[in-house]
């Protein structure tokens, strides 16, 4: 998607081989006509994939996923995220372990807003080891829903959340993938390849 | 705005006689095309206000807050919670009591993303007791920002948080205000009443 890596290139900060900064337009100053251009990119991508529902975890991929929602025209759910382990026969929950933070927490989805054999497409804005997306996979799993598949704005594919999700079998499009980051230089994946690689598994 | 009241009025469960649960299509499931509405009667509102940025706080207002900005044609900036009291350069900060998780969190934002004398909108999804706009309130004062007016989708009218936004002097949209709730019924402020009011403080 050459306007996102456009994006990345001109005003993502690359602070080390491992952390790319996207703080000014994706998850913490958005730049609205670029989320709406992802929404539909998502959604041209899985038009005939008979998505029932757009499932994500707050904060940072919500308008993502309400753009993508809007763009399928189906409803979203984001998952909360609480400190306390709160057993509850109301909500599906998973522990997430987020390294930023240090601190694992648990990811929370109401029982009433995803149904048994709902077509469920998982939305984030990046994909790195992937904690989060295996918590609402776990999720999505009790839930007995089928996972349509993962979109991500940005992938660091040098990191293992790739991995994991895929030892799922889940298909993974996304939008920028980077190869990697070294001497403060964004390198991306090749997309041809990229493409190939989700066609071939979804 | 009669498409959000009749989406209170069918989805809305009245719990007690202070608690409404919108989670089924406000914040937690949400359904797109009633959040792209919200977007363009906000946008409506301001339009010849100047507005340069919308801001909120993490997680319920971003998809709001997207909406909005997106209509009016400018980015948005959503504040993050934070549990530690990280004192730092780079960005402002308030804290803001949390009733329903009884905790103090710190919403921060990047002093990169306010700059002085910028006309800003806050945007939230419910107005109670007015504390996380309080917070942003705060940080905006310390950016040296000017406050265009704070609009919330749906507000208790019955709390206390518009008397303190009004003491400072910040006009209020709310796009449905609940005047009570006794007896599991809503009864909404007569919009006639509301919109004068708005008007007049602007």
């Amino acid at each position: 998607m050459q306007y996102l890596h456009d994006y990345i290139l001109k005003e993502g900060r690359v602070l080390s081989s491992q952390v790319l900064k996207v703080d000014s337009f994706l998850n913490h100053q958005v730049q609205p006509t670029l989320i709406q251009e992802i929404g539909r990119e998502f959604a041209n991508a899985f038009a005939n994939s008979q998505v029932d529902k757009v499932i994500t975890v707050e904060a940072s991929g919500i308008h993502i996923a309400y753009a993508t929602a809007l763009a399928l025209g189906v409803p979203f759910v984001y998952a909360k995220k609480k400190r306390a382990v709160t057993q509850s026969d109301d909500v599906f929950s998973a522990p997430v372990m987020s390294y930023t933070r240090n601190e694992t927490v648990d990811i929370t989805v109401s029982k009433s807003f995803i149904r048994p054999g709902e077509r469920v497409l998982v939305i984030d804005d990046i994909l790195a080891n992937g904690n989060a997306v295996m918590g609402l996979l776990d999720i999505l799993q009790s839930a007995e829903a089928n996972v349509v598949a993962l979109g991500v704005v940005i992938e660091k594919r040098f990191q293992d959340g790739r991995a994991k999700i895929q030892a799922r079998n889940i298909p993974i499009l996304s939008l920028a993938s980077i190869e990697s980051m070294e001497n403060g230089r964004v390198v991306f994946t090749d997309s041809e390849e990229s493409k190939m690689e989700f066609l071939t598994k979804e």
